[in-house]
């Protein structure tokens, strides 16, 4: 790739100033502006960088010194001791050591790796310069009153200004800019006194030098104010919500729940690793309520059961809003999960046994067991090639993942009849495994 | 790679007369003698074959019809209307349809793959042939008296020939031979009136043209009389002996005797798929046998059960043995053995509980359970990536794989041991399984 990246973080943000002292430190469900936006671009690619600090410029040196060792990319510091001005300015304290094409993001300005992407692998024609705008005039995410409009005519940017009335998108703060973008802005001060980085892509436009990357998709969100922080905030945690595999009880009752328990975990120094430790932990005690008899108990265990099957969900979340998945995490939790599974349907076998112990609970609960192993096992094993075909056969809607065994348990245990749930997890656990093998015997070549 | 493959297949065999009509159609382990030669080719790359037959020409051409078509290749006769003479009349008959190098092969030499793929890329000089040598002259797989013998110095062959009294290497009947090969042919009867593939060679060596490419490693085996003929028998099937996943109870016990079966097997029109399942079935009973209590069925059950892990070997090495290994074979296998396991562990632990109905037995038996399923789904899932890691901690001796698990089910059965067998068999199970998360932990980055 090689793309360079100029980021703008000299200012204030003083209508976050409750929220931290410097503006790209303020943490943002526990990871700073800065480092987000870092993080975003290397997705995108990039893993060059040059930011161009101003207020509070030793605690961010400090910050992205740090950033830049944990992250093993380069981030070079440029100071502007001007950063009370327009941020023109501190484009222009690039203009020595950037010269071909570089992208040109602003520290408070989240988006989704997508939209720079975009950017990357677009072929700059000589002098110009190329902004992603958001063409979705009713984005929700947007403060009107506050947000850089762009009046846009076949690709080109005609006008662009907070005071443009007649307006079809706005600047996302997404640049792709070639040196022309220096000279743009020397010519705009010269005219029109104006050194903000609008007036400068005003100058451009005029020679239909201003390209713009329409989208109508792709989150981003300026992060200005208290308003925008909250939209902010809320805008990332409904990000995790968009989970394709989720099974229907993770859809509608689990993931909206552990959405909000993430939001504050993300905050405290708690990795997933031990979320997903301590979910399982919970499945344990579960399990032994369960085992300990009586109604109360059971009621107590599969509350807890339930409980613990929505914190499972936290661990991938914070992972994803923490930059912190990994292959083992993934792993680690799978293998609780099945542990967990086993222990829960053991306790309720057990509570049985003690109720009414003959030869049928025992054989359930054993079916039980090993069918909910098999549908993890045979979804896992051959992980590319199998899951395509077994997939192909399986109804989108109609998964029998762990969510809804959990949430059975949870039932079963609720309304004191376990001997039922039993008997459909250990029919439809093995059922489908069957399927499976079916299906992916018809898929064999 | 687009080397085209000329296979010498015209002579009757006569010494093999008692295996079947036409030599090249002998079925060795349940596949033709030139469909080994063929399928062997493909594996180093060739997908266009050449073949002269001559004895039986009408039996071979429309074996070779539908082989072609079955593996989706093509394959070309050439009838040699004097296979009974000397075998470089057979080669002359490709002279007008193979004119870039091509690979020169006999159909009774049954060979590695790797010996073929070592000349697929070698680089022949214009006018040259080059020769696979087989420089270990101790080959127990050679029969001394009726080898053609080979004399190689500084990577030349200098003489060629049964005869040959000071040799160092075999041949092994492996060619890439040049267009120059046709011409030698024609020089050799001229000169001496021979017009053996040896006579040619030797022309060519006398001007420095033949090659030597020595292995001393490789197997091959020159098919040509009843002893050879069990010779390569003894040698195809030594070879599924020879994988180095296997535990120590399938390495010293079930994979020898599972070889034996697999002789027989392989003969007979039974899929590996079929053994799996037969070998499944022979758990269930065993398990069945368990469940109904008193020594005589348990110890029954026990040889059942290691009757059924040994035969569990036979569906794979038979898969080897046909070339009718698959993705879908492989998974299915596990998925029954996985099955297999539970029913084993939760038919010893009926017969227990009916002998001494406590909650230790119950919870042993159910750890032992999850035990044995969570060491396959460790290994497994995740593949690739976890395994390497997973391994790395693994000393290659002790190894706790099915072979083993069942063995302890048989010995704990045979001795009526059988609730000391299960503590065994949870206990090492599931440490053995914490212990991989805290390599794979380690092994974080």
């Amino acid at each position: 790739m090689g793309t360079k990246c100029l980021i703008i973080a000299a200012g204030q943000g003083s209508r976050l100033q409750q929220r931290g002292d410097s503006k790209p430190l303020i943490s943002i469900l526990g990871i700073p502006l800065i480092e987000r936006v870092i993080r975003s671009a290397m997705e995108a690619g990039v893993d060059e960088f040059y930011v161009v600090i101003g207020w509070q410029s030793g605690l961010v040196r400090d910050f992205l010194e740090q950033l830049a060792k944990r992250l093993a990319i380069r981030i070079t510091p440029l100071v502007n001791e001007d950063w009370e001005k327009e941020n023109g300015l501190s484009v222009l304290k690039a203009r020595d050591v950037l010269q071909e094409p570089f992208l040109l993001l602003m520290a408070d300005h989240l988006f989704d790796p997508e939209l720079v992407r975009a950017l990357t692998t677009h072929p700059l024609p000589d002098g110009e310069v190329a902004l992603v705008v958001d063409s979705d005039i009713h984005n929700p995410l947007v403060d009107i009153d506050d947000v850089t409009r762009v009046s846009v005519k076949n690709g080109k940017i005609c006008d662009i200004g907070k005071g443009v009335t007649d307006f079809n998108g706005f600047d996302t703060g997404i640049f792709l800019c070639s040196s022309a973008i220096f000279k743009a802005l020397d010519q705009s001060r010269e005219k029109d006194g104006d050194t903000t980085l609008s007036g400068a892509i005003r100058v451009l436009a005029e020679d239909g030098r201003a390209e713009a990357i329409s989208s109508s998709s792709g989150f981003w969100i300026d992060v200005d104010d208290p308003a925008a922080f909250k939209r902010a905030e809320k805008a990332l945690l409904d990000r995790l919500r968009d989970k394709p595999a989720d099974g229907p009880v993770s859809r509608y009752l689990n993931r909206p729940l552990s959405v909000i328990f993430s939001r504050h975990l993300a905050k405290v120094d708690i990795t997933p690793n031990q979320i997903s430790l301590f979910s399982f932990l919970c499945s344990l005690l579960a399990a032994g309520l369960f085992a300990l008899g009586g109604y109360f108990a059971l009621l107590l265990g599969g509350v807890l059961a339930q409980f613990a099957s929505i914190i499972d969900g936290c661990d991938g979340e914070v992972a994803r809003l923490k930059y912190q998945s990994s292959d083992f995490g993934g792993w680690f939790d799978a293998v609780l999960d099945r542990y967990a599974d086993a222990f829960l349907l053991f306790g309720l076998t057990w509570h049985l046994l003690a109720v009414k112990g003959n030869g049928w609970v025992l054989f359930t609960g054993f079916m039980a067991i090993i069918g909910s192993f098999m549908l993890s096992y045979t979804a896992d094993k051959y992980d590319n090639l199998m899951r395509e075909r077994i997939k192909a056969g399986i109804g989108t809607k109609l998964r029998m993942g762990r969510d809804v065994r959990v949430f059975l348990i949870f039932l079963g245990a609720a309304t004191n009849m376990v001997f039922p749930v039993l008997v459909v997890i250990a029919v439809v656990m093995n059922v489908e495994t069957l399927r499976r093998v079916m299906v992916a015997l018809n898929g064999q070549d």
